[in-house]
């Protein structure tokens, strides 16, 4: 393995959109979504380990979340994790690990890489991110890893490339697409520009560095100190803050069987069905009458289920959602008013 | 209070049909439906309590309830608690239970009552329990209580009475109809002849003596001891066994405002409704597009539902039932598969 490339593993988030299977205490790289025994954190972290010494894998995460890091992964160094004190979205995040790791080693090249999605093709994921490494070792460009979209998915963002502005596989990108109506996504999946945005990307350290300088200065004295003001950082994720800024963001075109299991709609795609497309995870049922349904109670409980179509039936200690799986703008507005009606009582 | 007059209240129901909020180790009789902080049993009790003396009221229950009942009612004597070794229906029950008040008071006149209706009109109920009572103290007949229809219910047993039979107020039955199909229940509510079966009844100690020594003799022996042998009865309920067969079964006419609270629509219609007709028990919730729909949820926790109609959700414990609240034959069945497939983990 070559000792310069490293790995970001990102594992502060909250899990809102999985709500109330995913809960704030814990989140859902902390779970094991699809009953395999195995949570997406441990995963994520399992598939890095193939190509990236366990030296060089370090992962982010919120103060709170530090010890089931730790218990889920025994064998992790504690000195690998970096944690924050204050949830402020990935730019922020991102700085410091980059100013964190250029201390370790000033020409690491970097994966960054959320710890919550699903990987199906790891072979091929993994040749994906050596191609990257490589690349980005040897050019200052920021990566970021497109997908071919399968679906009209309006879930996503997507970006579209500049078709004949190429160096070697890479494609500059032209324009970043945040979450699109449907008529644009199905127009997307025609054409052969536009690639989901995976959320991961590849950089040598000084390129992200470099970009962190000269876009949001104002972070950096901040974040690159050994004691960094997290609360203080703006609270902006990486994709608005940097790649949607920088003028030198290249798309690796990529087909490793994603998700980023980023919407109910996503888990039911990615998941085994039964004969009436119901996709059952963990629990006990007995339906009747039910097709195309997402089913996700705790395990050892049994859910008995009659005459639902197109539903999200989810459970978790104190809370039970019954929604259309659908209507993501419907899901986000309910976890919204649950926080606004009764607090941290159910988050 | 009239010392001759008794109470029986039976409290050894397993609430099957209310799965899953009503589950076999805590059945229907010993929750707080209505969440006024007060249970089934413990208000049947209150209401005898006004027109019967304490000491005349007896309980009925299998041996796996007692303490259950003892923790409900802390000034209930135990010596008036009568248990059952075995479940064996009303008639057994109700054989042994009269059996033993005969040799507490030969000259005994009992109302025998369900530990799990729902009774609306308290002084009405009063008046009606102390005029059967009488009644009853002064013929040799065996009085049931028929309630005024209100709707065309498939739910319920009627009793058809012969309106020209009449002994002061109390009616002769004519027959019992058992759970009718919609078109005949809607023919008997716009008759004066049908009466909902309420299966509370009243009679004098040797008047049911007599209906069990000529029409169940074979159970007398096994009942009329000091250490019954309900083992050995037949599974077999009161109505079956004794009130269809008897030929001096009188009807008295009520209107107290009563519920069996027997299916999930009579739950439904007893119980208060917000402004899109949903019935919300003891539960938080969070609704949208929501209608017609009764909910029962363990207090303290969260249903965020979305598009529902006519249903009902429930959950206890381990187990959640999402279901089309009118189809009783569904719920029923769905009761009996859990059983088949998981055995007693979910009953």
């Amino acid at each position: 393995m070559n000792n310069n490339y490293y790995c970001i593993i990102m594992a502060g988030g909250i899990g809102r959109r999985f709500w109330p299977y995913s809960r704030k205490a814990l989140p859902k790289q902390f779970l094991d979504f699809f009953g395999t025994g195995v949570t997406l954190l441990q995963q994520t972290y399992d598939r890095y380990k193939q190509i990236i010494s366990p030296d060089n894998i370090y992962i982010t995460t919120h103060k709170d979340y530090k010890n089931i890091v730790l218990e889920l992964l025994p064998h992790f160094n504690e000195e690998q994790l970096i944690i924050e004190e204050e949830r402020r979205n990935t730019a922020p995040s991102i700085a410091y690990a980059s100013y964190f790791l250029k201390k370790k080693n000033p020409n690491a090249t970097i994966v960054v890489a959320p710890s919550d999605h699903l990987i199906l093709k790891t072979d091929d994921f993994n040749k994906a991110i050596l191609k990257g490494l490589d690349f980005a070792s040897r050019h200052d460009k920021l990566i970021t890893l497109g997908i071919k979209p399968s679906r009209p998915e309006t879930g996503y963002g997507y970006i579209q490339i500049e078709e004949d502005k190429k160096e070697e596989d890479f494609y500059k990108v032209k324009t970043f697409i945040e979450k699109p109506a449907k008529e644009f996504a199905e127009i997307f999946i025609q054409s052969d520009e536009f690639y989901w945005n995976s959320g991961i990307f590849i950089w040598h350290v000084d390129s992200i560095l470099n970009a962190f300088h000269t876009i949001m200065a104002d972070i950096c004295p901040r974040v690159e100190c050994d004691s960094p003001d997290f609360a203080s950082c703006p609270n902006i994720s990486i994709d608005y803050s940097i790649m949607e800024k920088a003028d030198n963001v290249y798309v690796q075109l990529c087909n490793f069987g994603w998700s980023d299991l980023g919407t109910w709609d996503a888990l039911y795609d990615a998941s085994p069905k039964d004969i009436n497309q119901n996709v059952i995870i963990n629990s006990n049922t007995l339906l009747s009458e039910c097709k195309n349904n997402i089913i996700l109670i705790p395990e050892g409980q049994l859910a008995v289920i009659q005459g639902l179509e197109g539903y999200l039936i989810a459970a978790r200690d104190n809370a039970l959602l019954i929604c259309k799986k659908n209507d993501q703008n419907a899901i986000r507005k309910f976890v919204n008013d649950v926080e606004m009606k009764f607090g941290e009582k159910y988050s």
